[in-house]
């Protein structure tokens, strides 16, 4: 039998995943949203988990992060099947980044959902071919981890001189930074970078 | 038997969605993305539609109004159960606007789905409690369409500049809109107010 956790915010997405699971004999699945997601992860000891990675909570302090760690494989490696879409390498990227030993698209068919939880079980890897794409992209993230620190204050709506002072930095280097951005996403201005790399699920 | 059309962008969602609502022994389901909704709808001609607001696709031209002209009832209400969710009132508001019947939390429960489906199917309404501080929130949108245009042209990245040439306006008018636009959104800047007024689904 193998014991599954699925974390997805969504209760009924969430819901409908997990009866997809629970159809088949060989997996006994549970669930939870992120922020339940390690209390979860502590009661039931998952053979696999498999996770939505476009959740920002994925990213918050009981995130990803947290959860890995307590999903390592003897290798090193770690038992998480993520889901995730080619559109978006940011995610893609961040379960990399944990070494997470299944990728699957959200566009994949539910068979592929299944086999992919048991070859994870197995500790081998599993990549959906159409996810490819993706990987390329989120391999050259041309920002560096400074730049997205600047970029993501500027989302949330922070002018020029709230990120300033919020860094420690002077008004002209954050408008270096914020050029440095542009130009390497490839923007029109800040607004177009900040657009663009939303999409791309980068901040 | 009630014959449902699902209607999510995401493959694997919809099939694990349909998998939920094809348990029920009363309930015959088929599903599509968005841009192949309405032919779907024309093959199997569905009793009630269930579809998701926050596919961009929704607001497209094979999107909700179209397929809307095709679940009208007798009195003009319109055979849709809408999943949204409490925090983005904008989708709500466009599927109140289409005269749907029925509107779900996406953080309810698989039994409130079915409910949700038996109910539109007899042409009875169907709100989620929960739903209900979204649409207080989907009743007043501050901003005109006018205003709304501008907005969705910023956000895709256009400067005040391309902006008024689009719409044959002058700078001055572009900007006048957007600080009406921050004024009224609540928001610090620009920036801030593509962030509140996307977070809202409102563009």
């Amino acid at each position: 039998m193998i014991r599954v956790l699925l974390v997805h915010d969504t209760y009924l997405l969430r819901a409908a995943l997990a009866a997809l699971i629970g159809r088949e004999a060989d997996l006994e699945v549970s669930s939870a949203p992120w922020p339940r997601a390690v209390t979860a992860s502590r009661t039931m000891r998952p053979d696999v988990c498999v996770v939505d990675m476009d959740s920002p909570e994925a990213s918050g302090p009981l995130g990803l992060r947290e959860l890995s760690a307590r999903c390592r494989t003897g290798d090193g490696t770690t038992a998480l099947l993520a889901l995730a879409t080619a559109e978006r390498p940011g995610p893609l990227r961040r379960a990399y980044e944990e070494r997470a030993l299944g990728y699957l698209s959200k566009n994949a068919s539910p068979d592929r959902l299944v086999k992919g939880i048991r070859q994870v079980a197995k500790g081998e890897r599993y990549i959906d071919e159409s996810l490819g794409y993706g990987f390329l992209e989120a391999s050259e993230i041309p920002l560096t981890r400074r730049e997205l620190g600047v970029l993501s204050l500027a989302a949330e709506g922070a002018s020029i001189g709230e990120i300033a002072r919020k860094l420690h930095l002077s008004n002209g280097t954050i408008r270096n930074y914020m050029s440095a951005i542009t130009r390497k996403t490839g923007a029109r201005n800040r607004v177009d970078a900040i657009r663009i790399s939303q999409g791309a699920g980068w901040v």
